[in-house]
């Protein structure tokens, strides 16, 4: 392991340190996640830091994979996958979360493919373009994610009343909760993101 | 799988839901699942309803669990159990998590054998009976809990300066981000604390 | 007179000092104040710390307990002397005053003769079982604790619409209004609860 | 006793309703009562609306002005009188009682002889002319009465450091607690500040 | 040019300087200005400090003043020169400006002709006695100035069917959005109020 | 003149309406501002949707155009024009304003000639990779565009111990006080982004 400690504050655009903490060597990785490792890398073309500032926890790094995996990839009538990371842009905008916003606003443009829709979201979701049924889906999360005692039974049956079935609707709130970990951890390890991301889904080649 | 839908919002000491959303049967659970909830029962006497509540979604649970196992279980000199769940009531309450609170309280009251110390922990932890080094790590943990982006490299380096190692320190955040989406999970659902939770560890012959 | 300003913050639960000021000599006090005290002790077994902490100040002391006495004793059909209790569990949680609530969570367990109601109430008043009358009282309540500026002439109906009489909407205000200045005394002077507390009311054969 | 309940929201300046409750017929006062409110009307001129509105509870009455005046008539070379209705205009323009606000910046102009300082610490007493030790004292103040956790040993040992003695540290806290008190009266009972309040202090001539 | 720089916090009421950033020799001025300082200075007896303090800025005292002429001096039937006033006595407090709230707390009372409206829209427009129009204008008024993602469509609805013509709704938020600018400027550079203004519009003479 | 008002939350990126209020005719803009609108136009290769907000009030179209050209256009050693351009970026994004983050986000990345700086900047710029300089900048330029009144004399200083002039420190005051008028206004005439802006700056082409 080598330690990121003595880089003051790194530029993530300059090759900086992806973490406050220890970074394990990939070669000593146990082989389930060496696997996962080098396929997001050569599917990306680069390593995700969060990738890089969880390897030196394997078994952390696993369930937050396992939690990504549930929640993440499912593309259900009530919930598409790229709505899924639209709460995760707008819960994460909320929560001042860089690397999230960055990195899931990238595949929110990817997966919505509108090259211009997370970044409304990031800043004010109220006025962004979405319909109602986003509306009350991010007015739901982005309260849940900063003043969690505010929802109500009748917040829930309002996204039932738009059509999100009863597995919809959890996963509202687990995305929204899982990110709420996410979130925190990217803030306490200050892992920044990759470069990369700023320009992905901008274009109309990208991807 | 029963519904706990039509139950408006039931009351916890009367044999209420333990959550708003669908109930597994435990004789439907994954082997790996239904082991470790039989088990925790046995130890228990009760089932805590969080494992009631997860039981619907076995990918979730299981990766719950793992990190739970991960980060509250070491007895280290910087960080004992009992001050891990000391964090937990902490940051749940400043969440307003009665579930994390009332069932984390009584784990605390266990692990470090004081009857009232989480009980004021849960109110004003400023004011509680802690040594300075607690007072660091709560003060870090509440903020990163509630405003994450203020938490700071010398932050972390205060807790370094009390004897935390490396790995302790990142404890201190992955339990709050941990506990982060723990309480928003509780919230969502709805999960009332089992009744036994409250008298749990207030008395000399407590466990 | 002694002084308690030479220890750090001592822990209540170890014969810690009640009061960051000076405390009077009980032998001291003016004869209907002795009396009282002398009674609350015998009837509690203990002198509540908020006692001890008030003697330097006997007009003070008197006027306070002139309040609780016009305020908390009453027992109407609108607001009985639990549901009393429980305005001051949960203004005083939202104040974050450890003194009000560990004393008066106790309080309200013996006249709800509920042993876990008031450990809900503490944390998620939102989610405590209570009927509806109780949840608009405690919502108006809280929003007078934290932001009075909120409270309506539509609130006090809302009350009244539950059946509160005139003196019972007023009671909801005075309770809130009095622990507001009980919570600001006990934060100030770092008053603890006394740790015979934390226990009563959780035992079937408690009182 | 006569309603004041058909009234919407009597306008102040023309003869409105004093308050939202019932109020007591002044020939009905007990007697200690009776002559102080007889007292106040002639020095004043009038009788100031709080006293109307607390007439029909005459323990609380009696309560609240003596708590009045154990803390507010005292001149110590720590805090003057003056000083003492600053701290009340400060901590209730906190909590946004027009009330207090109006009626003790009128006392407060009177005492400080100031006829546009209390103005100045309404709106913002950071910026106002104030010596170091009274910045001091409001900052607690203010703290206490917005974020009371949040006062801490170190705050109480500074105003010790600006020459206050410990009964008059305790009056900082004190009158912050009991207008922590009076503020939500008023606003729960939506008392209006007599009109002649507005202009008491400003002119040379006054008082 | 001379320099306020070194004088610390001076006192308003005493001849203190009006802004911590250096002040333009009058003689100076580009004449337009020039003559705009010099009819103000004239018919108000005294040059308000925020003149002075903008004076050493040419360019943005003539756009600041033109943006003051533009919204301010309109008297339309949905809203009349006083009520603009109060929409800067109430935002401005909002953002605790003591030189906006006493300066236009000044103007207020002039064109309503009432000597104590304003100073209760200062501390809580909510219940100072104004018809549900200005409820209203304030409402959407002060959530602009302080959470301005919240101002929905349907608050500008509101405001029409109050009787506000487009351009007077536009007013409400152009005239918040100026004194958001106006406030922050004269916080930054510390701009007392002239002591005249605070008994301006006080008395039956004056004006 | 058309109007916007039949419009629900037109989509910007699919030629919605610029505003919530009038549209006025370019051709009958008055001489300068068609000027200046044209101009604008085309060195941009479309007109900002602010300038189409702004155009039916000419005169404070034209005030609003002045503030920017005396505030931002400035390249001085303490406060470059890339720099004065994440001022808005951060204080807009504490305002939740989409479009002045999107729009001087652009303007923001081809001034710094950094392709990702801005994104950092308006989601955390407590992490972003800036130097001491702007940290202090950014951090008095936030807290005065969140909570004025906390930004004392001390911060200035802090600002000319950093390098900056007199005139700079100004700059970063006014800077901050002209966008917190920008932001309301957008927030209230709801302006969409240009969706041209969202890819300005990101490829080393641009330009």
């Amino acid at each position: 392991m080598r330690s990121a400690d003595d880089h003051a504050e790194p530029h993530p655009a300059a090759g900086g340190a992806p973490s406050r903490f220890p970074l394990a060597d990939p070669a000593g990785l146990p082989p389930d996640l060496a696997e996962r490792y080098a396929d997001v890398e050569e599917r990306s073309g680069f390593l995700p830091n969060v990738f890089a500032a969880l390897a030196w926890r394997p078994d952390e790094a696993r369930a937050f994979f396992a939690l990504n995996d549930a929640l993440m990839d499912k593309d259900t009538p009530g919930l598409s996958t790229g709505e899924r990371e639209l709460i995760v842009v707008a819960t994460s905008a909320a929560n001042d979360c860089a690397y999230c916003v960055v990195a899931h606003g990238a595949i929110a443009r990817i997966r919505t493919k509108d090259p211009t829709l997370a970044d409304l979201v990031a800043v004010d979701w109220r006025k962004a373009p979405l319909e109602a049924r986003m509306h009350a889906v991010l007015d739901v999360a982005v309260r849940l994610a900063v003043e969690p005692a505010s929802v109500t039974a009748a917040d829930l049956d309002r996204l039932r009343g738009h059509g999100l079935t009863e597995d919809d609707v959890w996963d509202v709130g687990a995305i929204t909760a899982f990110f709420g970990l996410s979130n925190r951890l990217a803030h306490f390890a200050a892992i920044p993101p990759n470069p990369e991301f700023h320009l992905l889904g901008r274009l109309p080649r990208s991807r």
